[in-house]
């Protein structure tokens, strides 16, 4: 008998398959008394020991195949088995009271996760998730209960489960695992992204694809709409199949828009170029006809590690992608830690509203010696390629001011130290702060150009923390505050002769790009999968029409409206 | 021999008098074993139930002399010692470790303590101290140690101590203690803070008074300059007594015109209004020479208590204020908690960056009870004066419109019961989200007026949390680009032929009085006691010339220029 079941699209594309179940055996933990507890802490040691193995192994899967983006999840997942706060109470639990290991790590975690699944914050929410996954794993080691393994997976399928875990997701071969589905899960959740980033159909939350599928079973993935086909009709897989052709067909000709330039219906030239986290993700960029790097997110190197990167790492990281880009231009921010993104070796102290707080350009002008070393592995790369740099978080002129003093105080060191630097590298920044976004006018005398960060520039001018579900409603980038300032920073940077670019996720969204073409923004940069379909979508818009678009949006009153404008051409 | 001291100016005025050391003799705290742990729990009961009264007693009193925003310090501490994740710790190490009561209390304490402290947030490390100062009352009961206590004083003197509690400084009897200075603290530690509104010099933070000052030394306080000199030469006390006198003669000066308008050199007229948390402030405003309250803070009524104000309750405070104002405007700005503002029994969800979270407008919305209870109190007592209601946090068009709907729902719904409400009531909102001052052109059509909300458009302009010491230096009211958005709102609201007013710290300013004098501001709401000193500057100031100092800081690029800019003239 067939079946539809809705759920929430995650990943575009269709899949049609046999149901794979992806059974997770429940964990049966019984709290027993035990004599010898110096034994059970050894056996929780050895447990502890294989999972590491286990989540390192993944962890380089997921480096190779995925980019060090989805391997950071594998680092988070070692660094909760490493820290002595999770495992020290569980070998004092087990000494103290004398209980078996399995219940001693099992009543300290589910302690832990019910802390953080309290807090009314996505992050903290997704720390309660990363714990959960690698008890799983570890009490699994010490019951010896083994899970089905989706890398073992030697057949075209569509994969069923409750819910999918970082790790699940990364072992799937996407030779097999042609798409997925879940019960539980929403748009921006673990697995909903790496499927986006591996480009595996999916539709999640769907809360009953467990319950009514069974191994074998013919499914449906539309990851377009979100509903799943249970053993579907004779014309609804003729239907489906239809759709699946039609949507390999937009995809083939977006891939035709390879090595095209990216112009408006009416002759303007944009760049559409993408973000990246590592050098890993180059390819991507070249293969999806990125005109370059428009945020290179340093981070990642500081990440996942226990100690600062040196000069030299840094300095063959950059040196990669650079050439890799082979003279395309690459606009590489410095380091923006601190806010949701935490070093645990820098020990920095916890702050109230971490969104406010110390981080980015405000570290590294009191941290110099973290900031200068970055500059100098930056400047000696710069010969290997057309290399920008931007600073994060520039709130004051005062402070892009500073920050371009030290890049130019490190640059004449290394020159008169008879190490070449190109000379002609573009200094920026991203406005991601409404006060240099007001203030836009006078920053673009001083800067080479701005690159518009919306996904803060958005959560500061309406005051909303765009991780909290709360006030998610007021994450608003067709609100017509938002339009403005961007209007501000684009024509700022014109009145100079500066070029202005975005790299929050608006820049890659159908419904903002016809305005931002409106708008007049120069560059757009997003994730290298989107670069075809917008470049496809921009070959059609005339740019003349748009700044009319753009103009009307200006002057509305609510985000409503402006969607509403915008649906209507 | 004399001596002179430099600290931090933290009361502005002139002390002199016979130095009176308030001493905190050292609590010795001994862990020792006891048998009855129940008898123990009982001391604790009875310590807490004695510190409790004291406490109850010292919030009566300052409710009377201070007003209830400094009561609700008490109301604090009342309920950390009400704090069962306090109390019941104390209790268990008591019975499971059996051990004595004090040294339970000390242990439980100061793990709080040091747990607040190590948070890099003003808010937490205020939490700390109140820990330490209730915790210091408890242990007193229980060693039966007594402390020096302010209210016993019957001459007049200067206070000397290492620092002043809340209950200390509540105790001062205004009569006799006529200045104080301390060895820690700074300009905004509730000791100076409360010095200000009792209008007692202040100098803190000197780190050598209690080593230096003997009982008896003849002590001059400077509060204006921030010097303390024990024990001055004759030619020295002289000239101090000359200061002291000019600067009462100043006060005079202000005093005069009590009830003159606030018109400036040139003849524009603007209104000098005052910030009050609760009915017992207006005596201060109408004192001081008020011209109507521009900010009355709702919060105190739900605050230090442990369920909601009621409807009836509400009514009477505001019907209180109204009437006490005599027909003067009193805008009371609707509920505005969450943030650092918390509200126990109303359980709300821990959230990551509470100052971009659930608070204010946002809760109110959700929680319609709680607002409309709010508004119904109101509008009751709107006829009892000139009322005018602002919603603060306003983001987006659509919060504000669904805001002043349910607040005609209740008006319509009151009428239609036959009670009397006035039909003037202006209805306006709070600016103080970047959002709403870059869209102030679309709001001014809505609204009936504006009062920005400087401490917070700050804060979420620079995207610095102002109470996080790391990036204070971010708190810049004097940017251009806070500047510019002032003059959007303030130019907006004229366009529609409304008027914006201003309800920040920067309001009573005097470097941004001139600036705000040429934006075209027309209300000034301050703290009561800075009425009297602005209205004196601003009556010296010409519009014409302020505009044009106002012009050219606009087009500033630091805040530092803005600064030297206002000081030049």
């Amino acid at each position: 008998m067939s079946l539809n079941i809705k759920g929430i699209a995650a990943s575009s594309g269709i899949a049609i398959a046999k149901a794979f179940r992806l059974e997770n055996p429940e964990l049966i933990i019984e709290k027993k008394t035990v004599e010898d507890t110096a034994a059970e802490v050894v056996r929780l040691d050895e447990a502890l020991a294989v999972s590491k193995n286990e989540l390192a192994a993944i962890k380089d899967l997921a480096f190779a195949e995925l980019g060090a983006d989805k391997a950071a999840i594998f680092e988070a997942h070692l660094l909760v088995l490493n820290d002595p706060e999770l495992v020290n109470p569980v070998k004092d639990k087990i000494k103290g009271e004398q209980v078996n290991a399995e219940y001693a790590m099992n009543e300290v975690a589910t302690m832990f996760v019910n802390l953080f699944e309290n807090m009314d914050s996505e992050y903290m929410k997704e720390r309660a998730a990363d714990i959960r996954d690698v008890t799983k794993r570890v009490l699994a080691h010490l019951l010896g209960v083994s899970f089905s393994n989706p890398s073992t997976i030697t057949e075209e399928v569509v994969i069923i489960a409750e819910d999918l875990t970082p790790s699940d997701t990364a072992q799937l071969n996407r030779k097999y695992a042609k798409g997925f589905t879940t019960d539980i899960g929403g748009r921006t959740s673990h697995s909903a992204i790496m499927a986006r980033s591996m480009e595996i159909p999916a539709v999640v939350g769907t809360k009953v694809v467990m319950e009514q599928i069974k191994n074998g079973d013919i499914v449906i993935v539309d990851g377009l709409d979100g509903d799943v086909i249970v053993n579907p009709s004779a014309d609804v897989l003729r239907a489906y199949e239809e759709k699946k052709a039609k949507f390999e067909e937009q995809k083939a000709e977006w891939a035709k828009l390879k090595n095209e330039p990216t112009v408006t219906s009416d002759g303007t030239h944009v760049e559409l170029v993408a973000n990246i986290g590592t050098p890993k993700d180059v390819k991507g960029v070249i293969d999806n006809g990125g005109e370059g790097v428009g945020l290179y997110r340093t981070e990642f190197l500081y990440m996942g590690r226990d100690n600062l990167p040196t000069e030299e790492e840094q300095f063959e990281a950059y040196k990669t992608v650079l050439e890799s880009m082979g003279g395309k231009p690459v606009v590489v921010r410095t380091l923006d830690i601190g806010g949701d993104k935490e070093l645990p070796y820098l020990h920095l102290p916890k702050e109230m509203n971490p969104f406010l707080g110390y981080r980015a350009i405000r570290l590294c002008l009191e941290e110099q010696e973290i900031f200068r070393t970055q500059l100098r592995a930056l400047l000696r790369a710069s010969v290997y390629g057309n290399l920008k740099i931007m600073f994060p978080m520039i709130a004051t002129l005062d402070e892009f001011r500073q920050a371009k003093a030290i890049l130019i105080d490190e640059k004449d060191k290394l020159i008169s130290g008879g190490i070449s630097v190109s000379d002609s590298i573009e200094v920026g920044m991203m406005v991601e702060i409404p006060s240099s976004a007001v203030l836009a006018d006078q920053f673009a005398k001083e800067v080479d150009f701005f690159s518009i960060g919306t996904n803060d520039l958005i959560q500061y001018t309406m005051a909303a923390d765009r991780m909290n579900e709360r006030v998610s409603y007021l994450y608003q980038p067709y609100n017509p505050a938002i339009l403005r300032l961007v209007k501000m920073v684009i024509d700022a940077a014109h009145k100079e002769g500066k070029w202005a670019g975005m790299c929050g996720e608006m820049a890659g969204d159908a419904l903002a790009i016809p305005l931002l073409i409106g708008l007049g923004l120069d560059e757009f940069s997003m994730s290298a999968t989107s670069i075809l379909p917008a470049r496809t979508q921009i070959r059609k818009l005339s740019k003349t029409e748009m700044q009319e678009l753009a103009n009307k949006a200006l002057n509305m009153s609510t985000a409503e409206e402006v969607v509403e404008l915008v649906k209507s051409i």
